[in-house]
């Protein structure tokens, strides 16, 4: 932990990739575009995942698991499909030695293969809906890859659901977008915007794609979760069919929806500073270290006692560690556990041991601002209490840096200067023309078109052509 | 589930494939050798997942994720690893629509990928030991599959640790086997026999290779899990080194163990009967099914509401499943839940609601002697001590079964006719050859040398070619 991290208003990009590889969270591996996620990082993937795999199990959903590979011709099924996901292939060509008939995808996604197996196990109005989550890995072949932001091969889960209408295809698709929107808020402490995805941006099949997005420490936008509602067209191409009430065959309704570990990169990004990691306390692996500090050999014993009496006292209801190495100075440990964005430090000394006290430093507050003497009786109440309200914190200044980086620009020059560094709300035609000059001019992209909209419903002019326009859009520089 | 299962006395391997694909714990995959398994079986998987990461995480190992792709050279390091794993490899030749310089494998098991990463990240003692495990995919082909026994891609856990020394690595390796052996023994309600695999059943690069066995139902033996100290081989293959506390550059001790998703097939194998599957109480995914019982419209109401009172008084405590389906008779879904093998019944009707009482039926003693009526009050503690009792049980008729069907051969001929139909425990003089020609004549493989080896010191004569003989094996018929 001897170099510093590179300040993140010299070189965001290289502040990402220094706190990543410091903090142990993720590597590099040897195949290009791909990554290993550390224990220190997969821990953290682990708390996502039961944020999120909870909820899904409220909701009525089961996971289960399908085939990582697909037979080429099962993707070209659905010609949307295919024609998004060709150029990001990975191919399988031989098995055991020999050239395979028919060449294997690695999974992008799995609508056609699951798709596939609905056909088979859906019969009836009875059988429906089916509510199936899956967790694997999906592999995209990316040109240009960011750790956890764009990776040829991520970790995920994908939800795959069959209804008998489109009303309810369309409500479980809302209430997914709902449920990821849930645990940003509330587990990631990330505020996101819901929106619907225009259709230059539409998941290749669906028939309607929302998302949620948030705002990272650089005022760009990252797509942080989606949910499709597919319609018809997955049901269509792979013969999803049902027997109604009326004992009439019917095509299924579909949606899919899914949350990749690019959601751990939104945490990096939206939360760090130039000390390195801030982690969400809901999601830290680590929730407090205690760092037992003396110099004195004869502070030694009682000093160390005390500290290990505390971590036991604190387990089973806050992730605990004690940072007794001999070999580090109790400021290099301060600096190491900031580094890794350990919401909560408690410090130990031998005149905390003779006052029954501890110092309490927090994560979002560094210096003395954030430091308290705290009595060692109820003091894991009190170390509950302070995650709780460093959470709270953390999605409040998240909030308001992204509505202090939203703007409402009048007019085209404005919008041009608005995009450049910060998010701008605007009236949009829906034509995708303008979307694409924009994004030529600009760089900005149409990252949606927020569910919220004003009540006006008079509408405005279109910012880039000035037709008329029924809807705003959010417009930003994202990743 | 109108159709029978097929008896298994008539044909075991068809029951087996009839009780998976009619319980919807599987089915098979339009990709050859490949299976979906399906939330009903997944939930299985889930719990003997909890089951396993609890005792890694209890003995200080962590998770992370490697990538799913390894550089066809990286497996070429080990020598023995590329001879073993060669034949089944499956390669990606394109990606991104262009032809790949160096093609990528597939993981098979990922020695080779964590070996490059370990090179990396461990230098000093300091760093050591290093515990880790991953949850995955892998992908063997397979040219004769089995739904879970032999599979092209399943899902396994696979650890990889590495030591500064050659015994903390022999202790890793058999405290993992130990591991394996208190799940397969508490959870999955196995009785295992541990043992040392011979040299021509060592996993390839490994230095020696531990085993758990268990006894499937038709007799035959199922390799359950394994674990393999690797010696220095990786080690030296792939460069990990540490400098000691003399600061002296050491190669590391490297171990790994894994086990699959074949310990389900093991489950369901060893304990199911004519009527199903009987799953053990601490990993079925439903452990209680309440059944509403009545024929009279005036009986609907009272007995419902019990019902689902009930239900909500299990909530928390017991993975409780209320089948209130109106479209079933109630002997429909006795069979139903038999067949999928819920441990317990809670029957109500209409005299149980007037005498505050339920009907229990074990699926472990199915028919009057397993019925017995219990009292609405205090039925949680009931039904917890019948699961209890359950499981026990499981564990001891699968242990009776193997005591059973394991036979002590005085000579070849006794020896040949006691592998037909049971294990066989011989006497065997440690030679490959002995190994391989009882192999050819008998269909039985040797198994392992168990752990628990009688006292006696003198030894005595190999079963197949009279030499001396110090430890005695265990052979078999194996899937």
């Amino acid at each position: 932990m001897a170099e510093a991290i590179t300040p993140r208003s010299q070189d965001y990009s290289q502040w990402y990739t220094d706190v990543i590889l410091r903090a142990e969270v993720a590597d590099y591996a040897p195949v290009r575009g791909c990554m290993v996620l550390r224990p220190y990082g997969f821990a953290l993937w682990e708390n996502i995942q039961q944020g999120l795999d909870k909820r899904f199990k409220a909701t009525g959903h089961q996971n289960a698991y399908f085939p990582l590979f697909i037979p080429q011709s099962f993707l070209q099924k659905e010609a949307e499909h295919i024609e998004g996901f060709a150029p990001e292939l990975a191919v399988v060509t031989h098995g055991g030695g020999e050239k395979l008939e028919e060449p294997l995808i690695v999974r992008p996604t799995s609508e056609a293969i699951i798709g596939y197996h609905y056909s088979k196990w859906i019969k009836s109005y009875r059988d429906l809906p089916v509510l199936i989550n899956q967790w694997c890995s999906v592999v995209r072949w990316e040109m240009r890859t960011r750790m956890f932001l764009r990776t040829t091969e991520f970790l995920w889960q994908e939800g795959h659901t069959a209804h008998a209408t489109f009303e309810e295809a369309e409500a479980e698709t809302r209430q997914m977008l709902d449920v990821y929107d849930d645990f940003a808020a509330k587990e990631a402490a990330l505020p996101v915007l819901k929106g619907r995805k225009s259709d230059s941006e539409r998941f290749p099949g669906a028939m309607t794609t929302y998302t949620i997005e948030s705002m990272m420490g650089d005022k760009r936008a990252l797509q942080s979760a989606t949910s499709h509602n597919l319609g018809q067209n997955f049901a269509k191409a792979f013969e999803i069919q049902y027997l109604d009430r009326q004992n009439e065959l019917q095509h299924c309704w579909t949606t899919s929806w899914g949350m990749s570990w690019r959601i751990q990169g939104a945490i990096l990004m939206a939360h760090g500073d130039d000390q390195g990691l801030v982690l969400p306390p809901r999601l830290a692996p680590i929730q407090a270290v205690i760092v037992p500090i003396y110099k004195e050999e004869v502070d030694r014993t009682p000093v160390l006692e005390a500290a290990r009496r505390l971590k036991k006292s604190f387990e089973g209801s806050i992730r605990i560690h004690l940072d007794d190495r001999e070999e580090h100075t109790a400021g290099w440990k301060f600096n190491e556990w900031e580094m890794r964005g350990v919401p909560v430090r408690i410090e130990v000394g031998p005149k905390d041991v003779a006052k029954n006290q501890v110092v309490l430093g927090r994560r979002d507050m560094p210096g003395k601002e954030g430091k308290k003497f705290v009595s060692q009786d109820g003091l894991t109440a009190a170390v509950q209490a302070l995650l709780d309200e460093i959470q709270t914190n953390l999605y409040n200044k998240a909030l308001k840096f992204r509505e202090d980086n939203t703007r409402e620009p009048k007019n085209y020059d404005e919008f041009k200067e608005a995009v450049a560094e910060s998010f701008a709300r605007a009236w949009w035609c829906g034509n995708a023309e303008c979307e694409a000059k924009i994004k030529e001019e600009t760089k900005a992209t149409n990252r949606c078109i927020p569910l919220d909209q004003e009540t006006s419903k008079s509408g405005g002019m279109c910012i880039y052509c000035g037709k008329a326009a029924k809807e705003k859009a959010i417009f930003g520089r994202a990743y």
